[in-house]
C-alpha cells in the first residue's frame, strides 16, 4: 500500500505503470483471441493420446463399477495398476481379471481410504513392493440419496470422509513422490452433481463440489509454483453402477444411465489428452456453463423441463 | 422403461407424447423470454426490502468480523439476534454492543459449532429461552493459507468441520422448526474462493465449494418439496477481518480488501431482497460465470492478469 501511494504521486512512474498496464491488456486480448481460435480448431482435429505404457496407476475403489473398469482399461494400455479397495474379495476379482489381460499388470491392496494412517502405511508398502506411483485416480465414493433431514450424521460424515477427505490423504501420500520426480497426473472423479445441485443428494452434492474446488485450487497452486504435474477432474452423469439406485429422468432414451465401461474409457481418454476437466457426456458441462449466465428462475425452468435426478434410496 | 417401450409401439400414444413435448418446449421458450425481460427490467427498479423486525436471527461466529457486523445490523433492524461463538469474551462484546443499539435485542450463547451434540443442546436451550429461530446465518469459518502439503491433517479436518460440517449440524438443529412453521430463511457465507479455486487455499476452496453445492442442492430439495423456506448463499471477496493475513492483488485500488461492515450490509440487503446467491462485489460473480465459457487457458490468462490471491500465513 505505501509504495503504491508514493508511486501515484510521481507523474513519471504513474505514466510508466499506465503504459505497462495498457501493453498488458493488449497482450492479453491478443493471446485470448489466439487461444479461442486454437481451441476452436482443436475441435476438428483428433487430439493425440498420450502413451501410458509403463505408468504406475493407483486407483481407489477399484473393486467395483467405474473403478474396476478403469483398472482393466489402464492395465490393457500396459500400465502397472495398483487396485485399492476396502473390500478384499471384490478387489481380488478386479486384480485377477486385469492379470488375465494381454498387457500390463495389476496389484491389489486392501485399504480404508478414510483412514489416513492406513493410507500413509499402504503408500510406504506400495513404494517398496511396486515403486513410485505416477498416476493417482481418486475414484472411491458413496452416495446416500434421501432428503437431508433423513440422512444420519454418521452418513453425512462418511460421505465427506470417503468422497473428500480420502482425496487429501491420498494426495498427502503420493503427491510428494510426484513433485520429487517432477512428473505425474492426478485424476479425481467428481460428478455432474458437482456441477448442478441436486435434491435428495445434499451432502453428496456438497462433497462433489468440494472435489471440484479442491482440484481447481490445487491446479492453480501447482501451476503458480511451476510444478509440471497434470490434473483431470471428471464430472460423470448418472452411471449404472448400483450407486444410483433410483434414477429419475424425463428423457430416458436421449439421456440413458451411462455404462461404467464407457465412462472409464472417457476418463482415460481425457487423461491421455491432458484435459483439465471434462463432463461425461460433454454437452452437460457446456450447457451448464452457458445457462449459469441466465437468471436463477430460468435455470429452475430448465431443471423442471429435464426433470432429471435421483429418488430416495429407502422405502 | 417397459412402459416407454409399449408407448413407442402405439402410434397414437407416440403422437400424443410428441405433441406434449412440443407444447412444453414452446411454453419453456416463452417463460424463458419473459423471465429474461423481467430480470432485465429489475436492474432499473429498486428492489423492495423485506421488513425484518420481529425475526429471530441466529448467527454463528458472531464474536468477530462479518459475524459481529451482521449481529449489530440485524439488531438495528429490530431483530431478536442470537449470537453464537466459541469465544465467550468476543461474543459478549458483540452482544453488549448490540444491546446498546436503539432497536432489537441480542442474546449470547457459547457453542463450538463443530460439536454436533453441543449444537443440538444449545438449540434446545435457545428454543426455551428465546423461541423459534426464523433466520439462520452460517457464518463461522477458518482459513488456513499455505501450500496443501504444508497444511496438517488436523488443520484440513478442522477446516471442513468449521466451514462445512457445522452447517449440517445447524441445519439439523434449526431447519425442522422452520419446516414446521412453513417459513424461514437460511443464509450461508461461502467465499469468492467458492467460485474460483485459489492457490494456498486448497482445503479452504474445497470447503467453500462444498457450501455452494450444499446450498444449491438444499434449495432444489426444498423447492421440489414445495417448502417455502428461502435461501441466500454469499460469495464475498477478501474481507479485512484478520482471516486473510497476506492478501495479494495487482489492482489494490480498484479491488481493495472489503470492510466487514459493508459486507454485512450487502449480505442483509441480499437476504431482504430474497436473492438466492450473490457475490460481493457483484461483478465478480458475473465475470466468473461469463468467462467459464471460455477455454481453460483463457481463464488462466485472466487469473494471471488480475494476479489476485492469498499468500502463505506462515513465515
Amino acid at each position: 500500500m505505501p509504495e503504491n501511494h508514493n508511486e501515484s504521486r510521481n507523474p513519471a512512474l504513474r505514466l510508466y505503470s499506465m503504459i505497462v498496464l495498457i501493453a498488458d491488456i493488449i497482450g492479453l486480448l491478443l493471446k485470448f483471441t489466439l487461444e479461442i481460435i486454437y481451441s476452436f480448431m482443436k475441435l476438428f482435429v483428433k487430439a493425440e493420446l498420450k502413451d501410458l505404457s509403463g505408468e504406475t496407476v493407483l486407483i481407489t475403489g477399484a473393486g467395483h463399477g467405474i473403478g474396476r473398469e478403469l483398472a482393466l482399461q489402464y492395465t490393457e494400455l500396459g500400465c502397472e495398476v495398483i487396485c485399492l479397495d476396502i473390500d478384499s474379495s471384490n478387489n481380488k476379482e478386479t486384480v485377477d481379471m486385469a492379470n488375465g489381460l494381454k498387457r500390463g499388470r495389476a496389484h491389489g491392496y486392501i485399504c480404508d481410504v478414510t483412514n489416513r494412517d492406513a493410507v500413509l502405511a499402504i503408500a510406504q508398502k506400495i513404494k517398496i513392493e511396486v515403486g513410485d506411483v505416477s498416476v493417482v485416480v481418486n475414484n472411491a465414493g458413496i452416495m446416500p440419496s434421501r432428503p437431508l433431514l433423513e440422512q444420519s450424521h454418521d452418513e453425512i460424515r462418511k460421505t465427506f470422509d470417503v468422497n473428500v477427505m480420502a482425496h487429501f490423504w491420498i494426495f498427502e501420500a503420493f503427491l510428494p513422490q510426484m513433485i520429487e520426480k517432477n512428473r505425474g497426473h492426478l485424476v479425481s472423479i467428481s460428478s455432474v452433481v458437482g456441477l448442478i445441485g441436486t435434491s435428495n443428494l445434499v451432502p453428496y452434492t456438497a462433497s462433489k463440489y468440494a472435489v471440484r474446488g479442491m482440484m481447481e485450487a490445487l491446479f492453480e497452486e501447482l501451476r503458480e509454483n511451476k510444478i509440471p504435474i497434470k490434473m483431470t477432474v471428471v464430472f460423470p452423469y448418472m452411471v449404472d453402477t448400483g450407486l444410483c439406485k433410483k434414477p429419475k429422468m424425463r428423457f430416458s432414451k436421449a439421456m440413458p444411465l451411462l455404462k461404467p465401461k464407457a465412462v472409464a474409457a472417457s476418463i482415460i481418454e481425457a487423461h491421455r489428452q491432458g484435459l483439465v476437466e471434462i463432463s461425461i457426456p460433454r454437452y452437460i458441462g457446456y450447457l451448464n456453463r452457458f445457462f449459469r449466465n441466465y437468471p436463477v428462475n430460468c435455470q429452475i425452468m430448465l431443471k423442471d423441463f429435464f426433470d432429471s435426478g435421483v429418488g430416495t434410496d429407502q422405502q
